[in-house]
């Protein structure tokens, strides 16, 4: 089986990081990079023998690309989306597909017309230790799950620029956690309730946005999940998952950068966790995208992460904002696409 | 200095783990252990060189008393602590002081009144662990508190008699976690939500309880804080506390049993935590029991649980109780009394 | 069953932890606090209800006394003894019974003449956790021991004016790790090999003596043992031990003071483990005081360390000397008593 | 600057290792694959779009190539070590050099005369927790090394047909610790002592070799070290480092596939370590052939491991075995090349 051609848009950090793993994976060939800065691009491209564009359309019309990866800015994800749908591409996209539910649905259906496989980019999923929590979740061996506690916390908030554009605290931070929580609950949360504060800097509030947040989601079967976030961690990039059930518990702990440490008259000092995602998440990165590569050169291999995955974490993250400004645990709205 | 001595009302499993600290204590004596079955009583009594009777008015008029623990079931609380306070005993009170705020105030009237020492036994303050944690948080480390969560599981539930006399799970289980929220964040809540499910037991729903809730609190300076209890934990009783900061995180892990881990094909495995509180805060009943000794042979060394403390966590359990049947957060009532 | 009354002889720091044990134990009754300094004699026997003499035979002469403790320096040992066994009281005795093993033999003779129960103070056997890892390893989950790893670290060397008495680090220190070996081995050591080195303190090697020591025993099974030693440990006492089986391995870790960690841009940090062996055996001594006190108040109950412990530990001790100045491996003697 | 060009010998277990590291480099290219297992060769060379050959001199005389990863079996090391020198290729040998301590000599000068860069396969100084280990003691924050210990044990035997031409334990498998001892001292071993049964596999026995061994080095300052090996161990590789100095100590504890705890009735569980050394120090092998490539690609950027380090290595492998066999400590051999 050849190799799968894979056109990327986007040179930034993310893109980086899918650039890197195409490039290492041996299912995969790194075709296209498009990045609006063309140094970028090309820089980029070269580095993995792929070409370089500021012209997404280039990529698109090339009947050897195989499958699109969407790492680009979120505002330009929908027409991206439709473009590569309409010329049949496999298509992975970065979260969130889009701050919109209507311009969501536009790009999903899109992608239902074209039958093509869609896959977002949730890459904690793949992240060895929640895999293996999931697996063992599945096992039965702690019971069904009655309660899920997610802990995600960022180094330090991206700029105010980027803040700005984001979508706020739930749409662009939480919305892993509620995919995260949505994988693992295995049921649709019907009801949430969310409280937050601006403790980290003045500006997010300015911006009408909070930093620190608590949500509260319940399902049909009575589990209750807590989502616990902020844009500060000192001490580095903190991801943790902690599932009940009758029969038991299993935890998710934070990644560790070494085994090494060090007992002092001062007591026993262990180094910080991983940076932040690119570090965190390296492995993940990895495995999400040999997935998707898998998946789309065997016909027939479901993906791990559909349209609908996609659309209903941004549903958690409205609904969340919608219950912070109620003060009030609010409905999941149901699905009426 | 002569030692205190000691009138125990109470010779249950509470009772009993006082009896015996008393009786350790260099500065304490165990004078009367009171019981309405006299067998109980006199049994604890004997084994500790102390007076059984029925009557707590033997060990309230005996002048030689200098102060009382009661540790009989909530109802006949209030009763005791007046008639206590009224013949100028120092008190201990085991928590709640009783499930009726009326009856509380009434009570603490007295107290007072009487201007009798009154110290509520929430015993997690004093468990050495949870201590530092208090004492590293007040060192300013990581800063001024953000964000606070609290995990705290019972192995199984009561009997359903002692559920039925409870005054549910947030005025009889989560009381020592609203102290434990308050002692930490060092500032009062003044918004309350709660959501809960019934997954332990279908009778715990028939008593119109729950076992399973996720409690979320905000206070004046936007600080958040999760309490999270479940009356099951079929690893053990879990006790986790987990405090953030501008500058860093701080957490009190659960206790262990012991030190050792077994390495085999299956992986490592460790024994279970401790089974249940007598066990797992067998240190702390300890130390809040010579806290409380030490306090009142020392003129003007402070309690450092008084009566508001046992008054406020009930405001909080009834607060969410309030907020969990109308789906909301309610706001936490300011003190009117 | 009435309490035992027993008779403690040495008022020091180990004194003291057995008095305080005694003490609060519910089927003992300290009787008689025995020391050459008459003030702390007193003191001592004062704060548990006991007398306080300078003169043993006040003690072994007490037909009420059923027991005595011999905590007193180790040169005093064998005259104790003798004299406890001809007055028919049980033994209890610290470790080392005496350096020099004819005169262990002669109070070893005459505990037998008297058939008196003979307890030597190996501590370290009723620890919570190696106390669960030798538990464990009887179980056979992890196969027959095949190789076990000891580390002991004190904190910091004793005085000079104790070293010089000390009968060196073999037989003062590691003494206690030649017992843990023999007990967990199951077999004895048949050849011994030592190295060892003066890091810690030139003073030290001016005494002849050593304060860095690995020792290598082996059974003849074919189990092997290695035992690591220093008189330094600037992250507070460490004692740990590391068994292997065909099936697995076995770890008890070193304890911990709480349970707490905080998490800060320097990483994670944890307090130092308990000083020193007051604080980290509270347990065991606690536990190895209530075990002889119930062996000898059951008659037929066997007491868990005998007077061949003793004995054999002191064994090892000298031949590692032995194997240190030959530079090789030395058999380990028969026993020819 | 260009890429590195290599050519492999041997299209095994660890060479498929370095195949994929030198693929994935962005600084190196996999020009040829040797092995005399033609079909081999050619898989593993067209996987990563090298030549495949049974004859090292094509790779040799090929001008196009600058350097050669040794990783055929050890008897066929010399020869080819020497042949590489003679075409003044950039060597990386897999450890060890020789069994036979005058053949290595001969490669030795070989290498010296063609004044090429030689690198010895010690993988493990790149392991991420050893060189953090390294690092920090460094800084000298737990004062000088005054106490080492290693453990290293594999999950299973290897077939007796390898056993049979490994060149025993020391030399097959304690070889890598003694590199880690050398390197982590920073000082050379003058004294050694070894014990050692055989108490995996009978087999062993018969072919004259140990599968369990302790071995204990000392240094002319008196800095200790113990090493403890087996063929065997249930719960996967194990891989640890300890190291203790004035002011602290360090550790390096075994690797964990994922951070998932488990906990049910019967306690915490966790998943078993690596398996083996392929997937425990995958991360190792990556770094150290980047370092490689590195260093040969910038003039004058030392190797981390030299030539001496793979003799001196072999050299303590020898003495351990003369140690085993006399029973005392020997003096480890001043090198007189």
């Amino acid at each position: 089986m050849s190799r799968l051609r894979i056109a990327l848009i986007g040179a930034g950090r993310i893109g980086q990081v899918h650039a890197k793993n195409v490039a290492q994976s041996e299912s995969a060939h790194l075709a296209w990079v498009v990045d609006v800065d063309r140094d970028a691009a090309q820089r980029l491209a070269e580095r993995y023998g792929a070409q370089g564009t500021t012209e997404p359309r280039r990529a698109f019309d090339d009947d050897a690309v195989d499958a699109v990866i969407i790492a680009s800015p979120t505002p330009t994800h929908v027409e991206l989306i439709v473009a590569a749908a309409n010329q049949r591409k496999a298509i992975f996209c970065e979260k969130p597909i889009d701050l919109d539910l209507d311009r969501v649905d536009d790009a999903l259906e899109a992608v239902e017309r074209a039958e093509v496989p869609f896959f977002v980019g949730f890459n904690r999923r793949f992240d060895p230790s929640f895999s293996r929590l999931k697996a063992q979740l599945a096992t039965g061996r702690i019971g069904r799950l009655e309660l899920l506690a997610i802990t995600s916390r960022d180094p330090s908030p991206p700029s105010t620029e980027y803040l700005a554009r984001s979508g706020g605290l739930f749409a662009d931070m939480m919305i892993h956690d509620f995919d995260m929580a949505r994988w693992l609950l295995g049921e649709e949360p019907v009801e949430i309730f969310a409280t937050a504060s601006t403790l980290v800097d003045p500006v997010i509030a300015e911006l009408g946005d909070v930093d620190t947040a608590l949500v509260t989601l319940r399902t049909d079967s009575g589990a209750l999940c807590q989502i616990s976030n902020s844009r500060r961690a000192a001490y580095g990039y903190d991801q943790r998952v902690e599932v009940h059930g009758a029969a038991g518990m299993l935890i998710a702990e934070n990644a560790a950068t070494n085994t090494v440490s060090r007992f002092t008259e001062a007591g026993l000092a262990r180094d910080p966790a991983p940076r932040f995602f690119v570090e965190r998440y390296a492995e993940a990165y990895r495995a999400e995208l040999e997935h998707f590569v898998q998946a789309i050169r065997t016909d027939g291999l479901p993906l791990l992460v559909g349209p609908e995955d996609g659309r209903q974490a941004l549903v958690l993250a409205h609904a969340a904002q919608e219950a912070l400004s109620r003060r009030r645990a609010v409905p999941v709205p149901t699905r009426l696409r």
